[in-house]
């Protein structure tokens, strides 16, 4: 057998731990998949005095990670500490700047410097692998850039955030609304104490930038993607949906098109979707992530796993490892960085489809007739309309409305909404999410 | 850019047809994606004359497929001939003897000759791929070899064969009878004309065969499969299944675990079984694939798409390609062919699990009791019991006795059978499904 490959671990959290207890247990069936044993040499993290569950003496210990990516006993440093810029990003820069691989599971990190951090490490002829950035153990980078790589990929997305899906699949099954269950999925520790970056759609945003990257052949692009989150869903909403056939999930979606002009246009959004009963992703629920990626010769191909914890995290971080064990130092977005394609961000008003609508109104007469003009003057055609319930806001008794219109033109929906803007007929904007087509 | 790979392709029908197709519509893609050009350079098949669809002149002919392996300007062959043995058998011999690389669809040739084929091909330094040959573009081997390598696997199962999916989910659908809908999926090319390889389970169970020799590291055994087809399933199996929360699904399923002597054992099965409607596959429709594994860190992987057609197929051919195009040359099995187990058989009777049984009878007094006592001593503990239809049975009018047991041993249920077997109650065997536990 040949050498080992030797790794440095920067960040010994939730993900780290589960990292070494992998390596660790599975070590003789890792080396033989990898051809070579895969051995830690050292070790960083904040707090060196910390209980982690293991012996962390058997390691070389670095106060500074920054220094893991010099050390000459290190042939590829895993980063788990987090954070797009900061140490996580010194240290990427070194590890490559000292010709050694990096893996990773920093999202933010690759979302906002993928690009720098690739042409860095194809300067240096060596590896750049996050498998474990996107949808936790669901080896869905490795699925598109070389399971699907002969393919035209058109269209990905999916469910990116298992919190998200959490709440979302909580509240269909409990009939509870966002602020209970949220607090609920806090105790149980499937939600941060801050939750923001999750339920307000950033982390799938991450996630999405890079799947659309990988998927496409264009550059990553964080900055490009519209962003809504998961606050304002209502349980009255989730009711609406499953009495119209569709489960309401959080969607991140890219898609490539051709603009009138011939130019490739890169369409990029997290949104909440009503998702059709008969679709694999309205059967999703917990903490579970799917990516539905769509190919020209493959057709539609569906990935299902959990999206984060440490064992299935741990299981993306050690693939990558046994890839790079086994020689495999490929491109990190499947094409050289130099090649990918600066697409600009599409026209979302151009896009067409069905939408669903809640407008939390007065209950007052002439408020449905304001609505329904205002559909008719921004030229939305309504498949159905009810009033569905009743519900208190900041003490006031407000009714709720919503519509599903036909397929048309998102620009249409931006103009019924701008009609409606400062009407006093609404206690508060109306809620806008996209139906998903097939 | 370096070196074109070149490829010589034995078999032009629908298969090698949409490889062509592929091949020449994405040439600047996979160009890219492997880093080199991929042609073809010589074909081969059966009748040169047949128009194909494309100009066959381009490229070099081969009378004698086996000749394709030694020629010059090939390094990779692409066998689509299909066949567990004959040419395909002995195209693959010669091309690893002259030192070159095999990408193939032929699911029984490898579920036969695997083993020696693999270390046919270790022996050459060369590489032997199969994707295509197990749920079509579904790129499931390299997500069980390269994407949750750094688990034990302890089962892998699913949906191996779209064509008893789409005569299960469209009977399901319709409420129509087994013969009814296989007619109508021949006439619609979703069944071949002598359907017995893909209803009798043969096909799955040379896809569960080379599936839990990559998940488990096993030499494939392909004659240690159970299996049972889908003739038998009524649709009053269906309508009863579905009022106790349940879709049937021909399931291929592999698990490994450790007898009382501490044997490694095997366990493969292809059988209808019972699913429940919480879980994913229950809402695999069509003629659509999806297979599921378990291990020890990631947990539960899901991977579904398209089983069969000339462009899923075309799509994992072409990912094979693009894989010996960057230098990947694993071993075929994940491991070397020689490391591979030999695990017996496991006894099928031990394990423990909840089944659906049902009895066509006479509609007479005294046969609930008879069935109701060989249960009693046989063990078998029944947690309900219904009289669900009657229909003819060769011109006599049956009734239909459904019921469905508690957890218990699969050798109770033999038992059971044993005890009933040439009852002149029974107008016919008793059908046997097994639920799908998660």
């Amino acid at each position: 057998m040949s050498e080992p490959l030797r790794i440095a671990l920067a960040g010994l959290g939730t993900v780290g731990g589960g990292v070494v207890r992998l390596i660790e247990a599975n070590a003789a069936l890792i080396a033989r998949r990898a051809g070579r044993p895969i051995i830690i040499t050292a070790i960083s993290a904040r707090n060196r005095g910390r209980n982690r569950g293991f012996d962390t003496t058997r390691y070389a210990w670095e106060d500074d990670m920054v220094i893991l990516g010099e050390r000459d006993d290190v042939d590829v440093v895993v980063e788990l500490v987090g954070g797009a810029d900061g140490p996580a990003l010194a240290l990427a820069r070194t590890t490559f700047d000292a010709g050694k691989a990096l893996v990773t599971a920093n999202k933010a990190m690759i979302a906002h410097h993928g690009i720098e951090l690739a042409t860095r490490a194809e300067a240096a002829h060596t590896a750049l692998k996050f498998e474990a950035a996107v949808a936790g153990g669901i080896p869905v980078i490795k699925a598109l850039k070389e399971g699907a790589a002969a393919n035209r990929l058109h269209r990905v997305y999916g469910i990116l955030n298992g919190t998200c899906n959490y709440i979302l699949s909580t509240m269909e099954d409990t009939g509870r609304d966002f602020a209970a269950v949220l607090d609920e999925a806090q105790q149980k520790g499937f939600a941060e104490s801050d939750p923001s970056f999750d339920i307000d759609g950033i982390d799938a945003a991450h996630k999405l930038a890079i799947l659309s990257s990988i998927a496409f052949g264009t550059a990553v692009d964080f900055a490009a993607v519209t962003v809504t989150g998961i606050r304002r869903v209502l349980a009255a909403d989730i009711a609406q949906a499953d009495a119209l056939g569709y489960a309401i999930r959080l969607i991140g979606m890219a898609q490539v098109s051709t603009d009138a002009h011939g130019q490739r246009r890169l369409f990029q959004r997290v949104h909440p979707h009503l998702v059709p009963r008969d679709h694999p992703l309205a059967h999703v629920d917990g903490a579970t992530n799917a990516v539905v990626a769509e190919g020209d010769y493959v057709g539609r191909l569906l990935f299902q796993g959990a999206g984060a914890g440490d064992g299935p995290t741990a299981s993306a971080v050690v693939a990558d490892l046994i890839d790079i064990a086994r020689g495999d130092i490929g491109a990190p977005f499947s094409i050289p960085a130099a090649e990918l394609e600066h697409a600009a961000p599409a026209d979302a008003g151009l896009r067409s489809g069905k939408a669903y609508m809640r407008f939390t109104v007065a209950d007052r007469p002439g408020t449905l007739a304001e609505i329904a003009a205002a559909m008719r003057d921004a030229g939305v055609s309504i498949e159905s309309l009810i009033q569905t319930g009743r519900i208190d806001v900041a003490g006031e008794t407000r009714a709720l409305v919503s519509l599903v219109t036909h397929d048309g033109p998102e620009a249409a929906i931006a103009e019924a909404l701008r009609l409606l803007d400062g009407s006093p007929s609404l206690a508060e904007p109306p809620l806008v999410m996209h139906i998903l087509a097939d």
